[in-house]
Protein backbone atom coordinates (compact mmCIF):
# COMPACT_ATOMS: atom_id res chain seq x y z
CA UNK A 1 0.00 0.00 0.00
CA UNK A 2 1.19 3.53 -0.98
CA UNK A 3 2.34 5.13 1.99
CA UNK A 4 3.00 9.03 2.69
CA UNK A 5 6.39 9.82 3.28
CA UNK A 6 8.07 13.25 5.08
CA UNK A 7 11.39 14.39 4.26
CA UNK A 8 12.51 17.07 6.29
CA UNK A 9 15.58 19.32 4.42
CA UNK A 10 17.29 22.58 4.07
CA UNK A 11 20.35 23.69 2.39
CA UNK A 12 23.73 21.60 2.85
CA UNK A 13 22.12 17.94 2.52
CA UNK A 14 24.38 15.33 1.09
CA UNK A 15 22.87 14.62 -2.17
CA UNK A 16 22.57 11.29 -3.22
CA UNK A 17 21.30 10.52 0.88
CA UNK A 18 18.37 12.45 -0.56
CA UNK A 19 17.87 10.97 -4.10
CA UNK A 20 18.87 7.91 -3.83
CA UNK A 21 15.87 6.59 -0.79
CA UNK A 22 13.91 8.95 -2.76
CA UNK A 23 13.57 7.38 -6.16
CA UNK A 24 13.85 3.94 -4.35
CA UNK A 25 10.58 4.95 -2.10
CA UNK A 26 8.50 6.29 -5.34
CA UNK A 27 9.27 3.22 -7.82
CA UNK A 28 7.69 1.51 -4.55
CA UNK A 29 4.87 3.39 -4.81
CA UNK A 30 4.94 5.86 -2.19
CA UNK A 31 4.59 9.50 -2.31
CA UNK A 32 7.43 11.67 -0.58
CA UNK A 33 6.76 15.36 0.84
CA UNK A 34 9.43 17.56 1.16
CA UNK A 35 9.54 19.59 4.21
CA UNK A 36 11.83 22.73 4.97
CA UNK A 37 11.75 26.45 6.77
CA UNK A 38 9.06 27.66 3.37
CA UNK A 39 7.33 25.94 0.75
CA UNK A 40 8.96 26.81 -2.66
CA UNK A 41 11.68 27.54 -1.84
CA UNK A 42 14.67 25.65 -3.46
CA UNK A 43 17.30 23.55 -1.36
CA UNK A 44 21.02 23.08 -2.66
CA UNK A 45 22.47 19.73 -1.97
CA UNK A 46 26.41 19.86 -0.72
CA UNK A 47 27.73 18.38 -3.52
CA UNK A 48 26.13 20.61 -5.87
CA UNK A 49 24.38 17.88 -7.36
CA UNK A 50 20.73 17.86 -6.09
CA UNK A 51 18.36 21.26 -5.96
CA UNK A 52 15.05 20.07 -4.20
CA UNK A 53 12.04 22.24 -4.56
CA UNK A 54 10.33 22.25 -0.81
CA UNK A 55 7.03 20.90 -0.93
CA UNK A 56 5.43 22.50 2.16
CA UNK A 57 7.04 24.93 5.43
CA UNK A 58 7.21 23.45 8.28
CA UNK A 59 4.33 25.38 9.11
CA UNK A 60 2.08 23.53 7.25
CA UNK A 61 2.28 20.15 8.06
CA UNK A 62 1.44 17.95 11.21
CA UNK A 63 2.94 14.33 11.76
CA UNK A 64 -0.24 12.73 11.03
CA UNK A 65 -0.38 13.47 7.34
CA UNK A 66 2.36 11.22 7.52
CA UNK A 67 3.33 7.63 7.92
CA UNK A 68 6.88 7.88 8.12
CA UNK A 69 9.98 10.20 8.34
CA UNK A 70 13.06 10.14 6.26
CA UNK A 71 16.45 12.40 7.36
CA UNK A 72 18.62 12.83 4.69
CA UNK A 73 22.14 13.48 6.00
CA UNK A 74 24.68 16.35 5.30
CA UNK A 75 24.79 19.57 6.90
CA UNK A 76 20.79 19.67 6.75
CA UNK A 77 20.08 17.94 10.00
CA UNK A 78 22.62 20.48 12.06
CA UNK A 79 20.64 23.42 10.37
CA UNK A 80 16.98 21.61 11.37
CA UNK A 81 17.99 21.03 14.90
CA UNK A 82 18.40 24.71 15.35
CA UNK A 83 14.26 24.94 15.30
CA UNK A 84 11.87 23.59 17.75
CA UNK A 85 9.25 23.19 14.89
CA UNK A 86 11.64 20.35 13.32
CA UNK A 87 12.09 18.81 16.76
CA UNK A 88 8.49 18.65 17.50
CA UNK A 89 7.81 17.16 14.14
CA UNK A 90 10.40 14.47 14.21
CA UNK A 91 9.45 13.59 18.14
CA UNK A 92 6.13 13.01 17.20
CA UNK A 93 6.62 10.23 15.08
CA UNK A 94 8.84 8.59 17.92
CA UNK A 95 5.54 8.97 20.18
CA UNK A 96 3.68 7.46 17.58
CA UNK A 97 5.81 4.79 16.74
CA UNK A 98 5.71 5.45 13.12
CA UNK A 99 9.21 4.50 11.25
CA UNK A 100 12.36 7.37 11.07
CA UNK A 101 14.62 6.28 8.36
CA UNK A 102 17.91 8.21 9.01
CA UNK A 103 21.57 8.26 7.72
CA UNK A 104 24.81 9.86 8.26
CA UNK A 105 24.17 12.84 10.01
CA UNK A 106 20.21 12.96 10.25
CA UNK A 107 20.22 11.39 13.82
CA UNK A 108 21.56 14.85 14.65
CA UNK A 109 18.26 16.15 14.30
CA UNK A 110 17.04 13.14 16.61
CA UNK A 111 19.76 13.30 19.46
CA UNK A 112 18.22 17.23 20.08
CA UNK A 113 14.66 15.83 19.49
CA UNK A 114 15.75 13.88 22.48
CA UNK A 115 14.33 10.15 20.80
CA UNK A 116 17.81 8.36 20.94
CA UNK A 117 18.25 7.29 24.20
CA UNK A 118 18.25 3.17 24.71
CA UNK A 119 17.81 3.08 20.96
CA UNK A 120 19.32 0.67 18.79
CA UNK A 121 20.98 2.90 16.38
CA UNK A 122 24.33 3.73 13.41
CA UNK A 123 25.54 7.45 12.33
CA UNK A 124 28.90 8.03 10.53
CA UNK A 125 31.34 7.59 12.41
CA UNK A 126 32.30 11.40 13.97
CA UNK A 127 28.01 11.30 15.10
CA UNK A 128 27.87 8.00 16.31
CA UNK A 129 30.04 9.67 19.26
CA UNK A 130 27.07 12.15 19.99
CA UNK A 131 24.55 9.16 19.32
CA UNK A 132 26.39 6.75 22.34
CA UNK A 133 26.52 10.07 24.75
CA UNK A 134 23.15 10.88 23.96
CA UNK A 135 22.10 7.05 25.44
CA UNK A 136 21.75 5.10 22.05
CA UNK A 137 22.96 1.70 22.01
CA UNK A 138 24.90 2.15 18.91
CA UNK A 139 26.96 -0.06 16.67
CA UNK A 140 29.28 0.53 13.41
CA UNK A 141 27.07 -1.55 10.68
CA UNK A 142 25.63 -0.99 7.53
CA UNK A 143 21.98 -1.02 8.69
CA UNK A 144 20.77 -1.13 11.97
CA UNK A 145 17.28 -1.66 12.47
CA UNK A 146 15.26 -0.86 16.42
CA UNK A 147 12.49 -2.22 17.23
CA UNK A 148 10.27 1.19 17.13
CA UNK A 149 10.54 1.43 13.44
CA UNK A 150 14.15 3.54 13.44
CA UNK A 151 16.49 2.01 10.41
CA UNK A 152 19.77 4.16 10.33
CA UNK A 153 22.81 3.93 8.06
CA UNK A 154 26.37 5.70 8.37
CA UNK A 155 27.29 7.15 4.61
CA UNK A 156 26.47 6.81 0.96
CA UNK A 157 28.32 3.73 0.45
CA UNK A 158 25.04 1.98 2.60
CA UNK A 159 22.29 3.23 0.21
CA UNK A 160 21.81 -0.09 -1.52
CA UNK A 161 21.26 -1.73 2.03
CA UNK A 162 19.33 1.09 3.64
CA UNK A 163 17.29 1.67 0.31
CA UNK A 164 15.87 -2.16 0.42
CA UNK A 165 15.96 -1.65 4.25
CA UNK A 166 13.34 0.96 4.18
CA UNK A 167 11.41 -0.35 0.94
CA UNK A 168 10.72 -3.58 3.02
CA UNK A 169 10.08 -1.82 6.37
CA UNK A 170 6.95 0.22 4.30
CA UNK A 171 5.55 -3.40 3.01
CA UNK A 172 4.96 -4.92 5.82
CA UNK B 1 54.84 37.69 25.43
CA UNK B 2 54.06 36.79 22.01
CA UNK B 3 52.25 33.44 21.66
CA UNK B 4 52.13 30.66 19.15
CA UNK B 5 48.65 29.94 18.33
CA UNK B 6 47.38 27.14 16.59
CA UNK B 7 44.05 27.24 14.22
CA UNK B 8 42.98 24.47 13.11
CA UNK B 9 40.55 25.07 9.72
CA UNK B 10 38.77 23.18 7.01
CA UNK B 11 36.06 24.22 4.40
CA UNK B 12 32.95 25.74 5.88
CA UNK B 13 33.99 27.47 8.66
CA UNK B 14 32.66 30.22 9.83
CA UNK B 15 33.83 33.04 8.24
CA UNK B 16 33.80 35.37 11.30
CA UNK B 17 34.87 33.36 13.79
CA UNK B 18 38.16 33.34 12.06
CA UNK B 19 38.71 36.33 10.63
CA UNK B 20 37.81 38.27 14.16
CA UNK B 21 39.66 36.62 17.34
CA UNK B 22 42.80 36.10 14.30
CA UNK B 23 43.12 39.73 13.75
CA UNK B 24 42.36 40.67 17.69
CA UNK B 25 45.19 37.90 18.72
CA UNK B 26 47.61 39.71 15.90
CA UNK B 27 46.78 42.97 17.42
CA UNK B 28 47.81 42.01 20.63
CA UNK B 29 51.09 40.70 19.23
CA UNK B 30 50.61 37.05 19.09
CA UNK B 31 51.67 34.60 16.06
CA UNK B 32 48.87 32.61 14.59
CA UNK B 33 49.30 29.41 12.69
CA UNK B 34 46.58 27.55 10.80
CA UNK B 35 46.64 23.89 10.23
CA UNK B 36 44.68 22.02 7.97
CA UNK B 37 44.39 18.44 6.25
CA UNK B 38 47.21 19.63 3.51
CA UNK B 39 50.16 22.71 3.85
CA UNK B 40 49.10 25.45 1.36
CA UNK B 41 45.23 24.49 0.43
CA UNK B 42 42.88 27.41 0.24
CA UNK B 43 39.95 26.77 2.47
CA UNK B 44 36.70 28.64 2.18
CA UNK B 45 34.42 30.11 4.88
CA UNK B 46 30.31 28.70 4.19
CA UNK B 47 29.81 32.28 4.33
CA UNK B 48 31.94 33.22 1.12
CA UNK B 49 33.77 36.02 2.98
CA UNK B 50 36.91 34.41 3.73
CA UNK B 51 39.33 32.20 2.05
CA UNK B 52 42.34 31.10 4.28
CA UNK B 53 45.69 29.32 3.35
CA UNK B 54 46.76 26.76 5.54
CA UNK B 55 50.05 27.49 6.42
CA UNK B 56 50.73 23.68 7.89
CA UNK B 57 49.56 20.43 7.09
CA UNK B 58 48.45 18.00 10.27
CA UNK B 59 51.27 16.00 9.95
CA UNK B 60 53.89 18.18 10.25
CA UNK B 61 52.95 19.93 13.54
CA UNK B 62 53.24 19.18 16.86
CA UNK B 63 51.25 20.27 20.52
CA UNK B 64 54.29 21.20 21.70
CA UNK B 65 54.90 24.08 19.22
CA UNK B 66 52.36 26.07 20.51
CA UNK B 67 50.69 27.90 23.16
CA UNK B 68 46.73 27.74 22.28
CA UNK B 69 44.57 25.91 20.03
CA UNK B 70 41.66 28.42 18.63
CA UNK B 71 38.84 26.34 17.41
CA UNK B 72 36.79 28.50 14.64
CA UNK B 73 32.97 27.46 14.45
CA UNK B 74 31.07 26.94 10.96
CA UNK B 75 30.91 23.05 9.95
CA UNK B 76 34.72 23.21 9.80
CA UNK B 77 35.01 21.46 13.65
CA UNK B 78 32.57 18.36 12.41
CA UNK B 79 35.20 17.70 9.25
CA UNK B 80 38.32 17.55 11.14
CA UNK B 81 36.50 15.59 14.52
CA UNK B 82 36.35 12.69 11.37
CA UNK B 83 40.05 12.79 11.13
CA UNK B 84 42.17 10.83 14.63
CA UNK B 85 45.32 12.97 13.72
CA UNK B 86 43.21 15.92 14.94
CA UNK B 87 41.60 14.43 17.68
CA UNK B 88 44.95 13.55 18.96
CA UNK B 89 46.17 17.02 18.29
CA UNK B 90 43.39 18.68 20.38
CA UNK B 91 43.77 16.14 23.22
CA UNK B 92 47.60 17.31 23.85
CA UNK B 93 46.44 21.10 24.23
CA UNK B 94 43.92 19.57 26.97
CA UNK B 95 46.76 17.05 28.94
CA UNK B 96 49.32 19.67 28.96
CA UNK B 97 46.94 22.34 30.46
CA UNK B 98 47.28 24.73 27.19
CA UNK B 99 44.59 27.20 26.61
CA UNK B 100 41.84 26.28 24.23
CA UNK B 101 39.37 28.84 22.63
CA UNK B 102 36.30 27.55 20.91
CA UNK B 103 33.11 29.01 19.22
CA UNK B 104 29.49 27.99 18.21
CA UNK B 105 30.78 24.31 16.51
CA UNK B 106 34.05 24.16 17.67
CA UNK B 107 33.22 21.97 20.71
CA UNK B 108 32.48 19.19 17.99
CA UNK B 109 35.91 18.65 17.61
CA UNK B 110 36.35 18.58 21.43
CA UNK B 111 33.59 16.44 21.99
CA UNK B 112 35.11 13.74 19.59
CA UNK B 113 38.73 13.98 21.30
CA UNK B 114 37.05 12.62 24.64
CA UNK B 115 38.21 16.24 27.09
CA UNK B 116 34.97 18.03 27.89
CA UNK B 117 33.60 15.70 30.67
CA UNK B 118 33.78 18.06 33.46
CA UNK B 119 34.30 21.33 31.90
CA UNK B 120 32.38 24.30 31.90
CA UNK B 121 31.44 24.74 28.50
CA UNK B 122 28.95 27.01 25.92
CA UNK B 123 28.59 26.42 22.43
CA UNK B 124 26.03 27.54 19.80
CA UNK B 125 22.06 26.14 21.19
CA UNK B 126 22.25 22.68 19.40
CA UNK B 127 25.76 21.81 20.09
CA UNK B 128 25.26 22.44 23.72
CA UNK B 129 23.06 19.57 23.91
CA UNK B 130 25.75 17.03 22.34
CA UNK B 131 28.12 18.99 25.36
CA UNK B 132 25.96 18.35 27.79
CA UNK B 133 25.41 14.74 26.95
CA UNK B 134 29.44 14.61 26.80
CA UNK B 135 29.71 14.93 30.33
CA UNK B 136 30.22 18.87 30.15
CA UNK B 137 28.89 21.81 32.70
CA UNK B 138 27.01 23.84 30.12
CA UNK B 139 25.24 27.19 30.18
CA UNK B 140 24.05 29.56 27.79
CA UNK B 141 26.40 32.95 28.47
CA UNK B 142 28.47 34.30 25.60
CA UNK B 143 31.86 33.64 27.69
CA UNK B 144 32.85 30.33 29.89
CA UNK B 145 35.96 30.13 30.90
CA UNK B 146 36.73 26.56 32.91
CA UNK B 147 39.58 26.64 35.18
CA UNK B 148 41.58 24.31 32.61
CA UNK B 149 41.69 27.12 30.31
CA UNK B 150 39.26 26.43 28.05
CA UNK B 151 37.42 29.91 27.16
CA UNK B 152 34.24 29.15 24.95
CA UNK B 153 31.35 31.42 23.70
CA UNK B 154 28.13 30.88 21.60
CA UNK B 155 27.71 32.88 17.87
CA UNK B 156 29.30 35.70 16.03
CA UNK B 157 27.08 37.73 18.19
CA UNK B 158 29.15 36.75 21.24
CA UNK B 159 32.58 37.48 19.76
CA UNK B 160 33.37 41.01 21.18
CA UNK B 161 33.34 39.18 24.52
CA UNK B 162 35.27 36.23 23.40
CA UNK B 163 37.85 38.33 21.86
CA UNK B 164 38.73 40.19 25.05
CA UNK B 165 38.47 37.03 27.54
CA UNK B 166 41.06 35.18 25.11
CA UNK B 167 43.54 38.17 24.58
CA UNK B 168 43.93 38.29 28.56
CA UNK B 169 43.98 35.04 28.79
CA UNK B 170 47.12 35.28 27.15
CA UNK B 171 48.39 38.28 28.64
CA UNK B 172 47.84 36.67 31.92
Amino acid sequence: MSKRIAVVLTDLFEDVEYTSPVEELEKAGHTLVTIGFEAGETVEGKKGKASVTIDKSIDDVSPSDFDALLIPGGFSPDKLRKDDRFLAFTKAFDENKKPIFTICHGPQLMINAEIVKGKKMTAVKQVLVDLRNAGAVVSDEEVVHDESGIISSRTPDDLPAFNKAIVEALSE
